[in-house]
């Protein structure tokens, strides 16, 4: 049990509960889930009678080593990257400590810890130490959006490595980042680990779909662990079929979301300092005023705890949710 | 990584490779699963776009509850039940073995072994010693469908708990069998887990749903390991509409869908030795050469690596598969 639970975005319920309104007419922009989910493909009805085949499984393999330009690796399909997250205790060598790039994605910390481990937040690579022997760093992070190019981090792993340690580089915001991954080092370089989430920029978050890309030993352990069928049988029809699409729409309609609500926070005189495609970060110095003002006008948007002046705005969804977060941040008196 | 991968029901894509046809042309009675799948409620855009929610997670766990009538106890909804057979190694008390009927599912030895356990294979429960500190029954059990009733198993479970021990049921097959389930007794007495497979009776296995049953702090370190968003959206909804329907039609489906079965294999003059409603268990000896027979015929049955004169028949989903399963066997000339 350990550490206790985080308050992650998708809370939508509870904050309904907390302040009226009914959950479905609530502007949630607590999560860094683009707003526009694209349309399913047609999902064959044996994806959701049959046990996920291997012909099914391997399609989603074939069509991720191309969607991420691994080409020494087929990506690994797991039910969501918080369920890789759950394994990630094995890969910390024994006696060795952990160095995680902070702040960031919080379940990294709890999970690590809960699991025995000695956790060191760092708040730049130069922390990493020869006793760490695995080093999380979320590439661009969630939520301040820094970005480290490939090859400084290639360098990190080399060092890693001759100490027998691992590199663990979550690119769940990656997509709209396709220069910055390192994707196409995984499977051919050793003390790799990559994470890639499917949902967020599909805007398919419900279909839990993660991919782990690293070396064949290091992925056969995962699909190992995991056990056979871990991931739905429409999650992969979905995926194989997202996956081999054009993307450009896509990515278009997240840019275009993405200006409009910096457009909305510099209008409003919102300082936005970071983010990345699908999330802004603000500082204020009233942030949990505003926050709880928003909620008052049925908004919700992320809070931390470890920082009270931040708050992450996620896309709005239309020109309409744009027009309702300027007229609640217009009416913001602190 | 351990021990090796177990040939499971499912295989339609490998059979086809060996054996010619294509994959949705073959007959597969290699599975335990309805094959009469429940027309899908509608789902939510919601669920496929958002996490889900904890709104949508209680309305499975209650809509669970009912289903099971476990009045002690919400369900834990899981993804599969083979992710909660991936979590047992850890229910075992250290130092003592693990007892498990056998034959059954082999998943369950796999996973206990591969963690280090030492495993038992026992034939009856009057083999069950005091060193054993968890005892998995599958009841009614897979492939021969022995059933044990309640009170037997109750009276293991408290034997279990005087030495710190525990039992888990895995009720996989129970849908058709309401009165032989422990699910009233789940969070009310100590040292009872309860796993229910939500997939075979609705025929949706690819959905990968299941349910645990148990005592509360048992489920939250469960969903602990799990980590939050485990199950996915989609597969709450579904099941959240499912179990509160008639179920009614579908059991009078799968009723007589077995009968079928077992008239054609009686027709066929096989000795049918066991099963439940949706499989039936037949011994032959010369099951190799009939599996042989029935693979060239593009009909896929199980056949069991621990006894060759078993084979496993699922149900057809029509008369006129049941009329090709009846005609393939008429042709049959060992």
């Amino acid at each position: 049990m350990g550490e206790a639970p985080i308050q992650h975005g998708g809370g939508i319920s509870a904050a309904a509960e907390r302040h009226g309104g009914r959950p479905e007419d609530w502007l949630d922009l607590s999560t860094g889930i683009n707003p526009c989910p694209v349309p399913l493909p047609a999902i064959d009805p044996a994806a959701w009678h049959r046990l996920p085949d291997r012909s099914r499984l391997d399609a989603a393999r074939r069509a991720a080593m191309r969607y991420y330009r691994s080409e020494n690796c087929l990506p690994l399909p797991v039910p969501g990257t918080q369920a890789a997250i759950q394994l990630l205790p094995r890969l910390v060598p024994p006696g060795r400590r952990v160095a995680i790039l902070s702040p960031t994605y919080g379940e990294y910390a709890r999970v690590l810890r809960a699991a025995g481990h000695e956790v060191d937040a760092i708040a730049t690579l130069g922390e990493v130490r020869d006793e760490h022997g695995l080093v999380v760093v979320v590439n661009p992070n969630n939520p301040d959006g820094r970005l480290y190019p490939p090859e400084e981090l290639l360098r990190l792993r080399e060092r890693l490595v001759r100490s027998g340690g691992m590199l663990l580089v979550d690119e769940a915001f990656g997509d709209m980042a396709p220069g910055a991954s390192l994707a196409a080092h995984a499977g051919g370089l050793d003390g790799l680990v990559i994470f890639r989430s499917f949902g967020k920029f599909f805007g398919l978050a419900g279909l839990r779909l993660g991919f782990v890309l690293g070396e064949e030993g290091l992925l056969a352990d995962f699909a190992e662990r995991l056990g056979p069928w871990a991931v739905s049988g429409p999650a992969l029809t979905i995926a194989t079929g997202l996956m081999a699409g054009d993307c450009a729409p896509i990515r278009e309609r997240i840019a275009e979301r993405k200006a409009a609500l910096d457009a909305v926070l510099q209008q409003a005189g919102l300082a936005v300092i970071g983010g990345t495609a699908l999330f802004s970060l603000v500082s204020h110095p009233q942030a949990g005023t505003l926050f709880e003002a928003l909620c008052r006008q049925h908004i919700l948007v992320r809070p931390f705890a470890y920082d009270p002046t931040w708050l992450r705005f996620g896309l709005a969804p239309d020109a309409a949710a744009d027009r309702r977060l300027a007229r609640a941040l217009a009416a913001f008196d602190p």
